[in-house]
């Protein structure tokens, strides 16, 4: 039985102690800096522990802790922890910079601790199925991905709509693709908030010559997730607001014969079957927690690793540089 | 009864004939170098008149010339016409050049001609209705414009996507704003043909502040005709896939309140109905030939004219050009 | 403060717990006769009470009884309650057969008690816009009503689609129409387990005319929960699959003009606008349990009280009959 | 080079003789009553010879009659032009009343004519589509099939919603079931014009087990034309509204273990993919009129001939005197 500490009792921490809690392979110890929240974490969840000062916390028998404040808290109370020698999974995104998110790399390696960014659709089976099927080759070449993530949504007011919603987007994207980007370009728009930008339209090119086109907005009549995925052999579209049918593949394509032989490019066009694969419906954070434990236990590295979500700290902060820069391409080294 | 020069009898130009013999306001004379084509009209159409020499029909009482051939006969074509005096309609892309747009433009207005572009997307009843609402206030001011037209297309061998697809959401755009645009950004890729894009993403911005995006692909696994309006006020999709609620108003939006009032920015969300008014039914074209007839008659300048056709291919200029720069903002003086 | 008993804590008790407990307004104690039940529930809700023996419940100052058990336990469990003097509810549907159904409404009105029937929809934010639709005539006269409920669902072992799923729709239906029904006919199918119908058709018969059709079955490969209503003014869909845009509203419908004056009948079509209005998002439960407390305190009717739910065993007799008579209708006296 | 005779150059007749000319195997002669009607179609096909007599017509060399006039024509028309050996095709339903279609049979039978009804769905790529995959066996033992044929639509002055858009589905399911039905019941309305039905609810049963269900309406407020197959190895849904995604394919299921073993039924669900097989895009009139003619030349059956049409009228008939029963079974011996 692992021992872990949740820091962070707002919105989303009593989804993680449930989930934890029901793997059955944990106890929760949760902390939070406002005590009516404790408690009524502990008149939910009875078998937590409260843990009044984080400091304290650190230096009980805890084997990893799980940093779900606000995203200016995740780089001193994630270092503090790492220090003491415990695991540590960040909530999204990883930090509000570049340099911290590295230097908890640095750190968590010199220690040899499990450091893990929660980029819960990672871990959600659908993207997990689409993951499966690009690495069996069934898709061909992977030329370039649209994804749209809007709706009516609630404003933030100390972050924009890039680092709100498109963390999604860039940690599904480069899980998939599995190669660094080179280059960031953004437009945005700030309509309602002077200064947060509520709406951005964002491209990613990848030195494999693929394309990541990201829309995010605030403002949006109805709510979209979709997500279209064009490969050299298959097409798919993976749509989250959907019940029934997240997932379907089609055996769309273009085949170009081979130029010598006829002279000039011979296409021809191929419309199939399309496919919608039953995927599995466990809920995702389950999944993440699980994963968590066992990169604890067997010391591997988690698929959202500090890496990981420092390449996504890295499109978000090139993103938004790009909108300031007018458009202008952000290189990332 | 007005008299018509059809000239192109290619894949669109029986559209255009058909739709001018059912308005029973005008006799069609047709031309095209292949005399076969010509035969193949006369035999769909008994009524139209051929002509086997440009020049020459050109020195008849004809009022007016269409021009459906490729774009690269529309300059030569279209000047010849208005030389003779002759009112003249273009299909769209009007030219393949801003300058020779420019030269037109400069004549019809010396010699007082109607000059009038293609621009089916602008007469179509759902464009229209949008239009009107526009213009009636109901949407508040007009905040940005989202546009994908994409599916498995036949891909052009000269000519690209953005040259391809983007004419119609271009004028589409410049009909609804009535602004000119200030600058566009655009990235895109040639996957299939070397050379000739075959996706691009398109942003355009405009000094009101209104940003357009806009997506072209010849490479998409389903058809996608689904353009966004965010307004101040409300919201809308016009979906030209759908057969009935091709426009969708959505009572949905955000309000700030006075922040001197309050201290802050005070928000707040409106979740409202959503209402799809009936859309008329007639057929673009028609209205388009009825409308290049009445011009004719009452020499008014057309929706479509030579003005905007010119911006529309400004626009496809500068798109083009931004993707050759990787990107970069291309101004529209 | 008004303290109720809940008896059976299955599938669907802890629900009926949940929502009773977040009024506000009320105690729970709750009684199983499996023990290990009541102690799951005691976890979840550590406020609830626990009662043994459900004969001792009743010698309590307990005011109402919800009774949340298979259906055979609705009559002996909610009549030793009137007896003793509680306001009771039933889960629906409200007993097995008709006889006891008329039987409870008999004592509870000697007694005057409320007696309340948990047919939920008639609850729902979805139902209730239209009940107000109908009742302000904005159809026009109601002239039918197909409902379809069905997906690949859970076979019960004791019990037909009919008596599973028919409840919610009749329910509905006589909400809506206000007016008892005179007939029904149904054919069916026990398909999987032989005695068992999984699938079945009913047609319901109004005296004003009006027909109402069900299909419901445990056997279709995607879920529907979807009914129409066609009215003489207007038109109706209502899609419980739907996260938005459950209620639509057609301005569709024909006019007969007066034959006397034309000679013969003159039909004209009108296709009109669709309107999704907003739907609160309240849920149903929730309200039920509220219009329960209000019952009880105030001495009121429910809106599903003893009679409607009375109405409701009628038509699944009704049916099942009809289903082993080869379809033949069976009157409702 | 065949020759066949149109009769009948109504609303379908054109079709009827466009399709056939496009085969490129057949002269088309065409009759009308209404010489204004023969003349419109002159002028579209100039091809076509005219026929001023259907007498002086049946004496020449055509080979073949199509007849396409209202249902009251089809029997007399049809009997004489088998009387002078001509074969015969037959507009959809074959005739009005059940004597009259066992006449032509007989008559075509007894001098060895192709005698053929225009069920036009029988020859369409997705009903053909159903039909390989059932013969197949894919989707195991048919259990039942629910259609659904409604929109606002236009009333017929002389024939009800059943004679008008029934046809469509009792041709399909006979066609896809391939067994005779034993009863049928049906309940409908006439809302609109008293004495003509515009909404039914039809049963349709088979020795076999399998039901049919059947709902038609010219009253609702969107276009449904759907049809459930429910197999007792998958599911089917084909939906002739969508463009693509036709028919789809669910692999869902309901497996009884054996009682014997299990002392009890054991049922297990199967959720699967979902798979939408491309389906051929022919125009399903093309591949009819093709068919006709193939007949006509190798002396073979057609898929819809005088039996099956003779079977759909049966269907017809017992359906609506079912209604003016009441709903009771009509027996088809």
């Amino acid at each position: 039985m692992l021992k872990i500490g949740v820091v962070g009792c707002g919105y989303w921490g009593p989804n993680l102690i449930r989930n934890l809690i029901e793997t059955n392979r944990a106890t929760v110890v949760v902390h939070d800096q406002d005590k009516s929240r404790m408690e009524k974490v502990k008149k939910r969840f009875p078998s937590v522990g409260l843990a009044d000062d984080y400091s304290e916390l650190l230096k009980t028998d805890v084997d990893g802790i799980i940093v779900a404040t606000p995203v200016t808290g995740h780089y001193p109370l994630g270092k503090q922890a790492l220090e003491q020698g415990k695991h540590v999974m960040l909530e999204k995104p990883m930090t509000s910079s570049v340099a911290h998110a590295e230097d908890l790399i640095r750190l968590a390696q010199s220690k040899n601790l499990v450091l893990m960014v929660g980029h819960t659709f990672v871990y959600s089976p659908a993207v997990r199925k689409v993951k499966e099927l690009l690495d069996s080759g069934a898709l061909g070449k992977l030329l370039f991905v649209t994804a749209s993530r809007v709706n009516l949504g609630i404003h933030q007011k100390d972050v924009s709509v890039i680092w709100d919603l498109a963390p999604h987007d860039f940690s599904v994207l480069l899980n998939w693709l599995g190669e660094k980007p080179l280059r960031v370009s953004a437009v945005g728009r700030d309509y309602v908030q002077k200064g947060i930008l509520d709406v951005a339209f964002i491209n990613i090119e990848f030195a494999s010559g693929a394309i990541g086109h990201v829309e995010v907005a605030w403002l949006a009549p109805s709510k979209l997730r979709r997500t279209v995925i064009v490969g050299s052999k298959k097409m798919l579209v993976y749509d989250d607001t959907q019940a029934v049918e997240k997932v379907k593949i089609y055996d769309n394509g273009v085949t170009i014969k081979d130029p010598e032989t006829f002279g000039e490019y011979q296409l021809s066009y191929r419309t199939g079957d399309i496919t919608s694969p039953r995927i599995d419906t466990y809920e995702p954070l389950s999944a993440e927690m699980s994963h968590f434990l066992d990169c604890i236990e067997n010391g591997t590295t988690p698929h959202s690793d500090g890496v990981h979500g420092l390449e996504v700290v890295k499109l978000l902060e090139a993103a938004e540089q790009s909108v300031k820069l007018g458009g202008l391409s952000v290189e990332l080294v």
